[in-house]
């Protein structure tokens, strides 16, 4: 007999969709993965900044996927201001603000210079209206490298957690998500910052995403490794082990952000010299997750990590649709599709764990 | 006016000059890079491990560059006995042993299983013969990954000092180099052994070798850079800054051993699902050496890394052939080849810094 979890709405708060080929490609694996409501990130070339924009690009994912909601976001970057927070705010359609340090990740390069403290305080103005409109700060919590070498892709998340304090500390009614933890030092810092507002009698405001591959793999998976090369990058055994005891918790600050990010394998994960970063998980995202939890014995807990908590604390509405979405423990396991390709054959995507069993699957009804 | 060091006949004590059509390619960068004594790795397909292999391999390598002089290793695995260590000795080309943990590199697979203390004191006969007929024992110094994930290519290395210091006590009398040093605790550990036995007035035995490109990059220089990466692979700021400071010391027991390992770019470097571990520096090895001493305002050091301490701690005679290499300071750079192609068009190998400037040539006169 099959073992069936109900559920209900899933919500994947960090999606890539890109724009163009790539967008129509992987939009409808939203759905196929089990996601009802995605959080559609904003770093596209040029980057999402404008209410034009943003509806556009809406439009353009509503019509590939009906069945989706699409929780749209902009890019905030030195162009914003408390005055275009407020009319993003009116759109209806955004629900926050991604904010890149400069030069962290793909398509960063018009991100925010964080680098010194004044970086961020020039950004207040526009902390507050987000604060103002209830409106979601999403962070990349890495700092960028330095001339120096200080700073290197394990510790540039743990270096960032004092300025998650500091806005923290500015804004203490912005709600703000630590996208991607990676590090325990990321989810002892989210933790320590819930349990110290607790304990002050203060509302729920900061969060962490947490991905599938995070919980997946360790720097020796993306050493020499493309397809498992992303940022920030996976750290030890160690760091894995706490995201996983984050996810499973059943914490109010903890869920599901997938960070899917695909890139087309030629070029874009082909070497010899520069590799992109990103790993593409949207189509399998709950069968993966769903095998973590099996493995952690906390299957009870994957409902609240990628329904009820993220939909709490986004304070949306789930997804309409009559149906609803149940992982399915399969005798037989599926196998993970090596590439997933444009039916006009210009590119493909390869899937993270490709070609590995995966015993969960996804059902609607 | 230029400037212009003499450096006599540099050594170069870690070389992989593979075999087929990439021997004929990179057997020549030897000379051209400006070594005149090069210390041949093992690892080949199949490995060398007996008399017969190793001297039809030298007589290859001596027919490809007649001017270079090629010191021969033997692989040590399962097979290797004090009997065929006698043989090697005996064979007056062998002047040491590679031992490779099973599973830690490219061609390692044939190597030790060294996960327990067993494997290691399995192999005390052939280290007592490596002893009495004076020869080395090189180490590639990681351990290999465990399943817990415990061990990674970060803590690989310093996971492995203790077997270290293990075979150094239990053979006091072995000359053993821990090659391609990439962390500042196996800097401190070589040091820290050599000072116990200059106190105790014992003799040098124990030295590290140290790479030009871990003199040059660190963990972000190969995450998502297939061309840099290696393994060891090339740790944080501070193990680089350690390695300089070793590599400038002028101590006795840290010379050159480039580790310089060529890959063909299509298949080898190239993803996305697997890169192979290696940098290849050998046509420029005293180039980006010359370039980091300088920065570091230790020119004065240079002759001593490449060229007189390995050649006393090898205890070798120097290359025959008239000429001395010397290293000019060059008014304009000379920049760094893309590639080097095999004349029949059959594959190519990117070298380290492929594309950049580069201040420092080579004469020989």
């Amino acid at each position: 007999m099959s073992q069936e979890i109900f559920l209900g709405k899933p919500c994947d708060m960090h999606v890539h969709l890109r724009d163009g080929v790539m967008c129509q490609l992987v939009t409808p694996t939203v759905a196929a993965g089990g996601i009802t409501t995605a959080y559609v990130m904003p770093n596209l070339t040029p980057p999402i900044t404008t209410v034009d924009q943003v509806q556009k690009y809406y439009k353009e994912l509503q019509e590939l996927s009906p069945e989706t909601q699409f929780l749209m976001s902009m890019y905030l970057n030195a162009s914003t201001t408390a005055e275009s927070v407020k009319e993003a705010a009116e759109s209806g359609i955004v629900y926050g603000y991604k904010l890149y340090p400069a030069g962290v990740t793909t398509n960063s390069s018009q991100g925010v210079d964080l680098s010194t403290p004044e970086g961020l305080e020039s950004l207040f103005p526009v902390f507050e209206a987000l604060q103002k409109y209830n409106m979601i700060l999403n962070l990349h919590g890495e700092v960028p490298p330095d001339n120096e070498g200080a700073v290197n892709v394990l510790n540039a998340e743990p270096l960032f957690l004092p300025q998650l304090r500091l806005l923290h500390k500015s804004f203490p009614l912005l709600r703000i998500v630590l996208e991607h933890c990676t590090t325990k030092l990321a989810v002892d810092t989210v933790n320590a910052i819930n349990i110290e507002d607790k304990e002050l009698g203060k509302a729920l405001t900061v969060a962490g995403s947490i991905t599938a591959h995070h919980l997946w793999i360790t720097i020796d998976d993306w050493a020499g490794c493309p397809v498992n090369f992303c940022k920030p990058v996976a750290k030890t055994a160690a760091d894995r082990s706490a995201l996983i005891s984050a996810a499973i918790s059943g914490k109010p600050w903890f869920f599901l952000g997938s960070d899917s990010a695909p890139h087309p394998t030629n070029p874009a994960k082909l070497g010899p010299l520069k590799i992109a970063a990103g790993v593409f998980t949207q189509p399998y995202i709950l069968s993966y997750i769903a095998e973590v939890f099996e493995k952690a014995n906390a299957l009870d807990k994957l409902k609240g990590f990628v329904t009820d908590i993220p939909t709490k604390f986004y304070e949306i509405t789930p997804a309409k649709g009559e149906k609803c979405v149940y992982v399915v423990k399969s005798e037989n396991p599926v196998f993970i599709k090596d590439t997933l390709s444009d039916p006009n054959g210009k590119f493909n995507v390869i899937p993270f764990r490709a070609g590995e069993p995966c015993n969960w699957n996804i059902v609607y009804k």
